[in-house]
């Protein structure tokens, strides 16, 4: 059976990034900030909708400044001013590069001086989860032009906003995981004793692809008698044998927007150790699915599912949180920890990640991707199976 | 006819590592530097080994110190800890990561002060081309941290070492050219008027991943009446239609190496001067392959490639350069541009990448791939058609 699925429409209307421009602006306010500037291609695209691919070279620094009104600013190489013609941005400043003895600091730095003459306070994303793609040594130049000005860090400001997402953005991480979980259902009946990871994540690549992923840029594997040492690696040329335990997460993209879950499978007889481990993890994102809603804290989100695993004999857990925000990046801002205080609302988009170690080098972890409605919380794609699919 | 391409052994022997760490160590210890410390995926890997695609993840920082001698020292979030087994670092410190109050500051400045007490000269990737993949917050605390020490710039020496390829990693490299050029032949017989770009970009992308490429994290495609106006954004939805001209650009990745190269094709009757324009750039290749060779400067190959559009009457190149390094990353140092005065020695691996804008608005752009040998330079793959190939 060829399964079809079909697409959201790509893209946004121009209002959405009027009304997200306008709600940064009114943090902004707050914050007597007169204007941010970005570097990364999440936020430069969450402000602007220029979309490219580009990114994948790290050679040329792109920039973006949302003054304290009006539209954002574009201050990039010259290669990509004419992609800018479909956006919402009128106002493209360029400058040939590469050019290392100048890439775009002066520019940067005049169009930041036009533009915060009132308080002379620039944001710039500085905090946790983030980074400055631009070289350091152009940071420091562009703070010593900008000596008169103070910059203040504008990260929390950011991660709040986009946490919190729209119907739009809902309906194409909504499809990024409708075809990641039909991947995963293809794989179930195509995987096959003595296939190798590296054969079985190539199949579900293919199928994702077909079934309308843009891309999968991330899609792992691990496997072993019983259960795996790590859910990061892979895949290898390992061959699944009997009483192998097959874990895949993967994120599959589609029009900027990803999925982010995993599926296990075991191989033959397993021992009834890994099957309760199993029903663990599945019980836990039960009590994680019961208890997520708008009002309750990450925290409590991350107990209700961590009570489980441990009543289920869980020696740690080496993943460092249960869970996280989704979105125009594989994991975003929050995660579920211990004592985490950040307060879900409706719209959030959130992994339930429940993880154990439940014997020496052995863990079970289990993922889904979830969204805070008014009253609780929806599933994306349909719900793992309730015990583990047995191959072979 | 389905095509089967071999690829070369995965992964590296030991001895290779030891290497380009030895060569590291010989010019940090010109310069009196104790360590360097480096925080991207690619600096990373080339040292240590450790691949991975959670790099998605832009949650948790990575740290890897690569001492005055000794192997590299990994500094990593406890999840990934696991994943150094198989790689030839054996002294892994980890922390429970995210932990936003203290993710691995502390760790990476009390690793770095044990390792750099000789000259207290510490090296970081500060320069063109490079970021630093923490939270630009966390590295001023960490320069406060080792205050009593001086962080100077690395990026110089590593980008140099980089750039000269081994066998091995040319082998990749050459594999992922030739997924690659079959892909685009797969195309030429594949492609339909009416089909839209988005389209024509899947039937590639899946094709190469059947030929064997990883992943293909670059494709773009742009198109439009006699020529196109960008070569960094799409796929679009647009339908090809007869006198168009279609640019596909793609980079291939295999074991986590790159080929970067683009074709042209046209669609039923297209002006004479875009037939010219796509005879310069080819001729202008000519050129190109004609001078690339040990001890000639980028400057040289950018000359010889100008001079041929400058006589067929180029309006100008919004593109920068004509040409870039290739291996780990889509795009690498060196830049082929006027006046460029890095002298090309055998094992660097370049793209060759002539472009104009031959009319307003139009621009045409051709890209090979090329090793440097011991007596001149050498093709990766297939070269490109003579004439533009004419579908319909």
């Amino acid at each position: 059976m060829t399964q079809t699925l079909t697409a959201p429409a790509r893209g946004f209307e121009r209002a959405e990034f009027e009304q997200r421009t306008a709600r940064l602006q009114d943090a902004m306010a707050a914050q007597r900030i007169d204007a941010v500037f970005f570097c990364t291609e999440p936020e430069f695209r969450y402000f602007s909708g220029f979309k490219s691919q580009f990114w994948e070279s790290p050679t040329r620094p792109w920039f973006l400044v949302v003054p304290a009104s009006g539209r954002p600013i574009a201050v990039v190489p010259q290669i990509g001013a004419a992609g800018f013609a479909e956006t919402w941005i009128d106002d493209v400043r360029s400058w040939p590069s590469p050019r290392p003895e100048d890439d775009g600091v002066s520019l940067l730095a005049d169009t930041l001086s036009e533009v915060s003459r009132t308080h002379r306070r620039i944001g710039a994303m500085l905090g946790p989860e983030t980074h400055l793609r631009m070289p350091a040594a152009n940071f420091a130049a562009l703070c010593d032009r900008l000596a008169q000005h103070e910059m203040t860090d504008a990260s929390l400001i950011v991660r709040q906003l986009r946490s919190v997402k729209s119907a739009a953005e809902i309906a194409k991480i909504r499809f990024a995981c409708e075809v990641t979980a039909a991947g995963f259902d293809y794989l179930r009946s195509h995987l096959r004793t003595g296939m190798t990871e590296r054969e079985a994540c190539k199949a579900m690549h293919l199928e994702m692809l077909r079934l309308g992923a843009d891309a999968c840029p991330y899609l792992i594997s691990a496997s072993g008698p019983g259960g795996y040492d790590n859910i990061i690696m892979g895949p290898t040329d390992r061959r699944l044998e009997d009483g192998d335990v097959l874990i895949i997460d993967t994120g599959a993209n589609f029009d900027g927007y990803f999925s982010d879950f995993d599926r296990n499978y075991a191989f033959g007889e397993v021992g009834a150790d890994t099957h309760q481990a199993y029903e663990a993890v599945y019980a836990s994102t039960e009590a994680g699915l019961r208890v997520a809603a708008p009002g309750v804290t990450t925290g409590e989100v991350w107990q209700a599912m961590w009570s489980v695993l441990e009543k289920a004999g869980a020696l740690g857990n080496d993943v460092g949180r249960m869970g996280h925000g989704l979105g125009m990046q594989l994991t975003e801002w929050p995660s579920n920890v211990p004592g985490g205080d950040v307060v879900l609302q409706s719209g959030m988009i959130l992994t339930l990640e429940p993880g154990m170690t439940f014997a020496p080098g052995r863990m079970m972890v289990h993922e889904e991707n979830i969204v805070i409605t008014e009253s609780g919380c929806e599933m994306l794609h349909r719900r793992a199976w309730p015990q583990m699919p047995v191959i072979g």
